[in-house]
């Protein structure tokens, strides 16, 4: 027993280290032994049979030295999104809604607390910019985005406040909402509305509208939204008719998933 | 020393484990510790271990006693194809010509030995297939597809023979090419026309036309195709257009690979 | 005498089986002889024999030995079809009526005290949804839907009652009527509007309109029914424009069913 | 043992009987129990044992004495065409052909040699004629329509050769092809072509064009066609735009169906 608790706890460290390397070679963009060892505080011997077995495992790659993740991840994400229903049936209602706006269309979901944008859409008017590609390999918080609070507002008030206590409110531009009574102020409008807006919240000078998408009465699965630049949102008759839109896109994959849930 | 080397040992075995789970999880779709620990031939307790560190590391979600691999690796995933030079640089090209020719676009390179599809842009045309999703989350042959053949053409003679002995020629349809000489012909025809094509080889019914992406005279380092049904690649003129189109966005790739290379 | 009784008892039991075969085939989308048995705790031979005459009267394909229904019960399902008045009657209106509204339109009936939708019409904006495809291959209860509630409207009270006592009120969603007082009241509401509404009561997300169709003044012979995502529902003059539309088509089809009669 | 060959024979002739009496009542529409009798030659009591258990298992309906085939036939002829997979793949590839020729298009099989319209669409001239409904409840020989010849160009032509000789050449009008050779030479040239013609061959003023559906390069698994009075089908550039969209269409389902497969 007291050995199967020391292979338990030895288990646990080994496979904590291997994750603990793939995170730094995201980090660092690929390292060689040395720096890998140094990083982990484990010997350089260790932090070359891992860096050998998630080679061997196909996990990384080697170039000049360097050990890089390798397009494996790529495979097991588009495995995690095709096996998602939110992707499954929101993909081409997304696409749809990014012809119609000509804006970025995200579907957004929470994990484990925290937000994640699973698919992205381009309309013609939306610019290639690097930060639309990070949100795509990093979670973020709820309380900077339309997606964020449109599915907060969906989350009985316990589970929001609890939310809000343990990841804060942390400010991204002068406008991020910062005080939990006017988050909640906001919740409520969100629910009454239908859709929640992004004023420029995250980014200055950008905008953003989203619809939650809720299979029950209950907590939202996720939401879609629309963003672009500020001007594209100036009045409320702007911000109407892409809520409608959004709000419509989000009604066609609530009753998709719903059905495809009856058809099983 | 005797120390490290079983240290090491079981370094590897326990991390060799870790990406056995990985594995399995994503051809269940999710499973529980002991369909785990049968799959792995290792104790409950061991699987537990693993798949309370995996998630632990969010590696994993688990929801109803199942684990899934959870978006953590979408977020890896993106972070691999942002860091690509390829898709950094062919992304725009690849939405282009699918806007363009109304079909399935690619982007593909090799790694390890296997044909990867790092970027899907689809066209007014192009059908929603679940096996075109399934390109993306697996590699595969080299000698399926006109992007495939369109890299082998540009191996050094030897690299491509050894390539193709190690990892034959299985058919997927009554057009595969599985003979190494007639292979050997179609190579040397796709570098004097500089693009590749795949005549129903893949899928009955569905061809497809690729041109190479060389940073140097050598070695591709990927191509981009183009695909759709049969009828519209019915003519030596309809492929012409359509190869002219792709040998086009292949430049485009190519010289922003290298000017970005110089600007660095 | 004793032997036409034992006679007449076999032939009801091998008949029965009969059908439980055909039940089974359909329920397990083919099976082979051993699992037929099995099901039907029949000797295989039984199973077997049962199976060559269904086969050989041609109810029955073969495939790779397993059993399927073969085509012959589409050919006895359009007769039906084609045999209903309603359906000669209203197959026209139906298609009109999913022109104009862009959605989904049922042509309902009862038989045997359960839903029966004989034609679905689709409009430009009617998604593929399996579950649409499944509604036409079973019976359904009345009170779930508008069509249904339609048709309970125009039964006398009795029969309404007892037909409600003896299929229960399920719940599909939360809003689904599952209390009798509540269900006559919208009885007594659909009798003075003329039409019958299905708000999120069978799908979360997804509404409907329905109008009695009455060749006398008593109970209707079937219903006609507009279906479509709870966003194009969403005002009470949305769905009165629909109700209009639906009621319209009901009178149209009511009185082609009565000149008929006429005619005969 | 000759129990058992006794009850097997008891077996077959009761579900033989069965099976004939649903028949009879779709040839009668509807009958009561001493005509049913009569007609199968059996006791009274007998005809009324299987008519009370058909009835019983919901087959029949009974309306003033008469028995007449329930809608369960409906949802089994509805079960069986939604699990066809050539439906699954070709059904809006049909509408689509439907909305852009205006006229009817089939979607054509065979089973147990005979040709079977598993699915109609209506273009915006198709008129409703009620041979056309007749259509989809019985089967039909293959060499009157341009489906059926569609189809039997792509067996070995020993096959095709077998298959004539058993149902012979029966002619609809004075267009039907009745000479073994003249069929055999237009089979040739619908290879060559790729699609096949119905010259008033079924109707006198009445045309098709029709391409087979291939999922490998053998025999066809089956064909789809467009109909329309012969005013439009009158020059040679009428018939091959019309075969071109066909084809396409028919390519278009090929990929489907061979995707779906792959996919699994």
């Amino acid at each position: 027993m007291e050995k199967t608790d020391d292979s338990s706890w030895r288990t646990l460290q080994t496979v904590e280290q291997a994750t603990d390397i793939i995170q730094v070679l995201s980090e660092l963009d690929g390292a060689g032994v040395s720096t890998v060892a140094e990083r982990l505080d484990i010997s350089v011997s260790s932090a070359h049979s891992h860096l050998a077995t998630l080679h061997e495992t196909d996990f990384l790659i080697k170039e000049n030295g360097q050990y890089h993740l390798s397009y494996r991840f790529l495979h097991l994400g588009e495995y995690v999104r095709n096996n998602s229903d939110l992707y499954r049936c929101g993909r081409l209602e997304a696409d749809k809604l990014a012809d119609k706006t000509g804006h970025y269309v995200h579907l957004f979901t929470e994990e484990k607390e925290t937000g994640i944008n699973i698919y992205e859409a381009r309309g013609e008017h939306a610019e290639d910019y690097d930060y639309q590609s990070l949100k795509l390999q990093r979670g973020e918080p709820l309380h900077i985005s339309a997606s964020g609070k449109a599915v907060l507002a969906t989350l009985p008030e316990g589970e929001a406040r609890s939310h809000i206590q343990q990841h804060g409110l942390e400010p991204y531009t002068d406008n991020t909402i910062t005080d939990v009574t006017a988050l909640f102020e906001e919740l409520d409008q969100i629910r009454k509305r239908g859709y929640a807006v992004n004023d420029e919240e995250e980014i200055v000078g950008y905008c953003a509208v989203a619809a939650p998408i809720q299979t029950e009465s209950d907590a939202a699965i996720g939401s879609i939204s629309v963003a672009g630049p500020s001007r594209f949102f100036d009045s409320e008759s702007d911000i109407e008719e892409v809520a409608e839109q959004a709000m419509t896109a989000a009604n066609m994959i609530q009753v998709d998933l719903n059905m495809s849930t009856r058809a099983d």
